[in-house]
């Protein structure tokens, strides 16, 4: 499918939380978020699964923020991050300019998660919820 | 502690990382994990997430162990786990006796997490990977 595919074969016996094509949870938390040109906007602070379906209904991108203060947090659609070997990370599929109008939240005001939520982020990215 | 269950029930609809049908990695991670007879057999270590798919393909339970010794790992099927508001943690829908005989690694030691091994975990819980 991808030219991506070969290289991640080839380090997957080496990764030990990144084999085939499974990662684990605590690999992709803290994980580094890129825009397309290579900026580094943020990381995955946490996803949110799907209690009946086992989905990653989206993945929490922090951005910003110092101590924990200013920081904010934009649910970003698990298919709108590609992990890039070479960068060591998720690179963000959106372009950058369109970032500062993206759903966000503040730490103490998440949102409900309910279908409208969904729908407003994914449409924001392109997909269906 | 009944106080904390009725507090966490009645918090349902606000709970910050526990909202309507999805969960917080976070919150997954560490949670205690029961026998159906309400016995503690271990904590949700991690959870391995396809990368393409994006769905949880096993919550990985931690038993046993102590200061990181002789921990084993036991991948389970994430619809072998109920949430259990009760007792605040996962319920194992499989019997306790099985157990001894589940799928399991030691850290050091990851599965290849290939079909085969898809395949076998699978089973053992009565579903089809």
């Amino acid at each position: 499918m991808e030219d991506r595919t070969d290289t991640l074969s080839r380090n997957a016996d080496t990764d030990r939380d990144e084999t085939h094509n499974l990662i684990a949870s605590d690999k992709v938390d803290g994980t580094t978020v890129h825009a397309s040109d290579g900026d580094k906007i943020g990381h995955i602070s946490h996803v949110m699964l799907g209690k009946r379906n086992g989905r990653v209904e989206y993945a929490v991108m922090s951005c910003g923020g110092f101590l924990g203060m200013g920081e904010e947090y934009r649910p970003v659609p698990w298919d709108a991050l590609e992990y890039d070997v070479d960068e060591g990370g998720y690179t963000l599929k959106s372009d950058k300019s369109r970032l500062p109008d993206a759903p966000s939240y503040e730490r103490d005001r998440e949102p409900e998660w309910d279908r409208d939520y969904g729908n407003t982020v994914y449409s924001y990215y392109g997909m269906t919820y």
